[in-house]
């Protein structure tokens, strides 16, 4: 597709600065620009490229003012990076969809499917599930008995999905991501066997939520493990069983979260996080990569970091002082000689 | 399926107080109880919740007496933590098993398939398999040639078994875990290349074992990788060429052990804790979350926290005065002054 | 196949020491050494078990002389560990290779195929996709639209690999690892919602690269995420998008590298590792298991430790001195009692 700076100026409702013809078939990051292909700047760290860049149109800031002169076509727009993106969405959402049902697939007689669906090759589904319209399910797909999933959501390929759990709307669950395995429960006898503890429940996703791929996220043991509305969560990830995640909560990848923990909303988490089991974390909080959370998080907003974690501001305190330990070290034993010598 | 009070007490050998007619056809949390599930009630912490909870059946302990009027029926146990697992499981039993074998999976003809096996669709089961009775291989589970596995073993949607390893009785693999991926073995050479060390071993996997969702356990180099019998491992977990794992060890999510270790009986290892290769670590260690172990643990029972770890209760108390940094070093700053000043 | 000592020693270059005649069929440590296998011995610390070992042949170092009686026969060779894995090397190359096309699996008639495949059952090959001569999809494997994939190549069960992403030849790719999922990318907008910022880069992994079990590497936002040539990831390893990691570097298992990190050549990471986004590693750095990589790290052959990581030599200091902190706070505690004394 070949799009030109005046019907993409329109689009974005901005103005051309240099030749309104000039036309692009791709997208392109200004510093590693090529002829044919649109670029954006928007953090001025950046604007040094735009003086050489072999893009052919680039978005920029209503108020951007060069200092050189620069080869590509301008477009200005009140907010560059939000009508790139915008941009990059309605691209997405032009390209030919996926749609139809192959019949290399395997589909219960008994499951109930909404229209505009599509099937991929070696995917199952199951007894008794819904699939709502639109819903996508990609190659080798497993979706288990009595799954609901809501319109529009898209499962890439391999997504597992066991029995009885539920997936809304406009949800997105990457490649190798299992949804309701079970949880980790074992209650060890009198011989130090563990028996496993039957985990019943199952997990419960909402609409417009985004799973990773190879991201675990665990049936409940009674009830559900949920993801609530919004919810985004990276690569790897780790839910454990009867953990709750509040709304538009984003976590970084490889971060676990261990059993019928809480979580608020519009929580944010760093990579590789772990928290322990049965705590709460209240809304807007925000916790720094490879913290470890051994309690309840109760203040709202909080931004802690550590290992153990505490206060974000005096971990950086404390971490500067462990930085030089050594030194504080050879301060007590001279200070101590100096004593010592006082005493005397 | 619905059970009366009268057939659970029964069951259990318990004692019903309340109406024996009083019928549940599920199972509920009792903070979140509806009518016609059963709950328990085993924690104190709990108690407050059996006065308004909607669960029409609660078991407790044969000793608790209730401070107020309660609503429910109850069923008076020993343990009713144990009985309720006990009842679970009676549960699970009880439900319908998968069997048959799919004409949509793939079995090679030299493959030795025991007595009611079930084969989902989109499975592969390759050359020279030996599958026990009762073994359950969901769809898209891949067996790759010459392993074997014991009877009443269950792989989920995805669980992939590389060449030649082999799976005991009653196991349970979730899905997406890879039993049999090459161990991690590259030479250097002159030149700064790395020369793939081929790994020729494979992975022994003993009775009673559960490995969770999108675990990786990898091939040794010669001889086996080792998860005795008893062993249970989260999701997300990494085990390397060579490891041993002991009986009954049991491990949370993401947690990765390197190559050639080797570890006791009855250990139980937090999330994300890391161990590094060649050491040995006794029976009954307990390592806390996101730990780090660099040296072999020989104390049998050994409690340890940190990265790299040192005694669990120790640590804590280095912790405490880490947290405390900022103000140490103003108190030798201070010091430092009235030493200066009594020297004068 | 059985060999004898004397076709080992030719194929080596090396000299017999006992029977010529003896042979093995199979290989194994030489502290589990078995009749009929041939071991090998360079390490010092393992000396011991050479005088008991049940190997019928073992490899050992030109200059090893024995201090007692040994039964199995020697070949001596220049080094032997290098000699062994090339014996490994040479074993695994004469096994039979996997061939053929499974008519059970799915392959567009767009896609162009080189000769001596093998394609597994229920492996998909989409659209406009390339494959190298002598490529191996085992069962289950996903290969997206446009994908390209280099000679030689291999993908185990189950590897999963998006629309437009390219692999180079020689590659290994193995069992659930996910090439090109989406890069984890969200706009917030007033309400605190997250619009997806849709990933329309690729993928590119150059030769001799491979991909451990359930590793996971992300498509770029714009541009591509490249593995160059060499570079050798463990398992459950997260790489995200517009990562580019430089020649031969080597990762070890459950490490993440947040998106637009840029890692130099030669450079090994231990396990856990972290690395936010948008910094630089120089070539040739090494950083220790579980560490943190908050900045760039510019100084090449860098050592470093610790989370936020430093040099690694002082972060051992540090540590040293943080499981003293309870007696150093007592030191501070008793200075401050001598000091008020001597003021008075």
């Amino acid at each position: 597709m070949n799009f030109t700076a005046a019907v993409i100026a329109e689009f974005l409702q901005g103005t051309v600065e240099g030749d309104p013809q000039a036309s692009v078939s791709d997208v392109s990051k200004i510093e590693e620009g090529k002829d044919g292909t649109l670029s954006f700047l928007s953090n001025p760290k950046y604007e040094k490229y735009i003086y050489d860049t072999q893009s052919t149109i680039v978005i920029v800031n209503e108020d951007f003012s060069p200092v050189k002169e620069i080869g590509a076509t301008l477009i200005r727009v009140k907010n560059a990076y939000e009508s790139f993106a915008a941009l990059l969405q309605f691209y997405e959402q032009s390209k030919p969809k996926k749609i139809g049902v192959s019949n290399m697939a395997s589909i219960s007689d008994t499951a109930s499917l909404g229209e505009d669906l599509y099937i991929g090759d070696f995917t199952v589904v199951s007894d008794h599930v819904t699939l709502g319209a639109g819903v996508q399910l990609y190659p080798q797909v497993f979706i288990g008995d009595n799954v609901k999933i809501g319109e529009g959501t898209i499962l890439h390929p391999g997504a597992k999905v066991y029995e009885g759990c539920e997936i809304g709307a406009h949800c997105v669950i990457h490649a190798g991501a299992i949804i309701g395995g079970d949880g980790f429960g074992f209650a060890p006898n009198q011989e130090n066997n563990y028996q496993k503890v039957p985990q019943v429940g199952k997990v419960i996703i909402e609409d417009h939520v985004e799973v990773g791929a190879n991201t675990t996220i665990d049936r409940a043991t009674m009830g559900a493990t949920i993801l609530r509305k919004g919810v985004k969560l990276d690569n790897l990830i780790m839910i454990a069983h009867n953990v709750e995640v509040g709304e538009n909560t984003v976590m970084a990848a490889q971060t676990g979260v261990s059993g019928s923990t809480r979580i608020g909303k519009n929580c944010m988490f760093g990579g590789q996080v772990g928290l322990i089991g049965h705590i709460t974390i209240a809304d807007n909080v925000k916790i720094a990569a490879q913290s470890g959370i051994p309690k309840s998080i109760r203040q709202e907003g909080a931004i802690v970091q550590g290992a153990p974690a505490f206060d974000f501001g005096y971990y950086q305190r404390c971490y500067v002082v462990f930085k030089n330990l050594p030194s504080l070290r050879n301060q007590i034993i001279d200070l101590e000689r100096k004593v010592s010598d006082l005493s005397q």
